[in-house]
């Protein structure tokens, strides 16, 4: 199954051990750029909405099965460190530029330059309840 | 970017029509069947947990960027179709047969036989505040 790029993210963590375990432990910010052909698809995608970013982990270990010492399997956390490194962090749109597809958001825990594969609206308490408008 | 298939997923559900739009909709079970190579991984899952299942829509229009009519881009829906069809799915851990790599899993709306990339500890109510132990 082959994932295509659809953009990339620019963060301020140059590597893994910069960027915090989780996007909601830190406030960071950053930048998910679009590529060109995928811009259409941002239609309607605005500030103060909550989107999940789904990234590939480029740097991560895909042959890792169990951490800790061997007591925890890589399927019961969320570290890169897994099979198939597809990456999800829950992020807040601060700003949308479509036509240069750019979008600032807020929550970031991605090596900067990660591939972003993947954008979808986020479920997030209340909007949990709301799935007609998704 | 190549995804391994790590599993596949068995729902009462043989088409998209069949599903719901989210799994949180409808209170239907299904089991995630893990590859044997891939069980090492499941270590320390167990009844009661909450996961995000990864998985592949296979029957995805993955041309599509827009829907409703030009009016929302994908990237503001979590349909299928989508340039890259990774969906996420948070279920309940109903039990869990690490041996024969089996999790029953409540809250499922794939397809039946869709293929699994990934599991990993959803992010949910408090526990996202607790992610020291993810």
């Amino acid at each position: 199954m082959d994932c295509e790029r659809i953009g990339r993210v620019e963060t301020p963590y140059a590597s893994r051990e910069d960027a915090p375990r989780q996007g909601f432990l830190g406030d960071a910010t950053g930048t998910v750029h679009v590529a060109e052909q995928y811009r259409a698809a941002l239609t309607g995608l605005d500030t103060g909405h909550t989107i999940d970013v789904v990234w590939w982990a480029d740097d991560a270990d895909r042959s890792v099965l169990r951490v800790r010492g061997g007591n925890r399997g890589v399927f019961t956390t969320r570290s890169p460190a897994r099979p198939n490194p597809v990456c999800v962090t829950t992020c807040d749109v601060l700003a949308v530029d479509s036509e240069a597809g750019t979008l600032d958001v807020a929550g970031v825990d991605m090596v900067d330059g990660s591939p972003v594969v993947d954008l979808k609206y986020a479920l997030v308490g209340d909007d949990e309840h709301t799935p007609s408008d998704r």
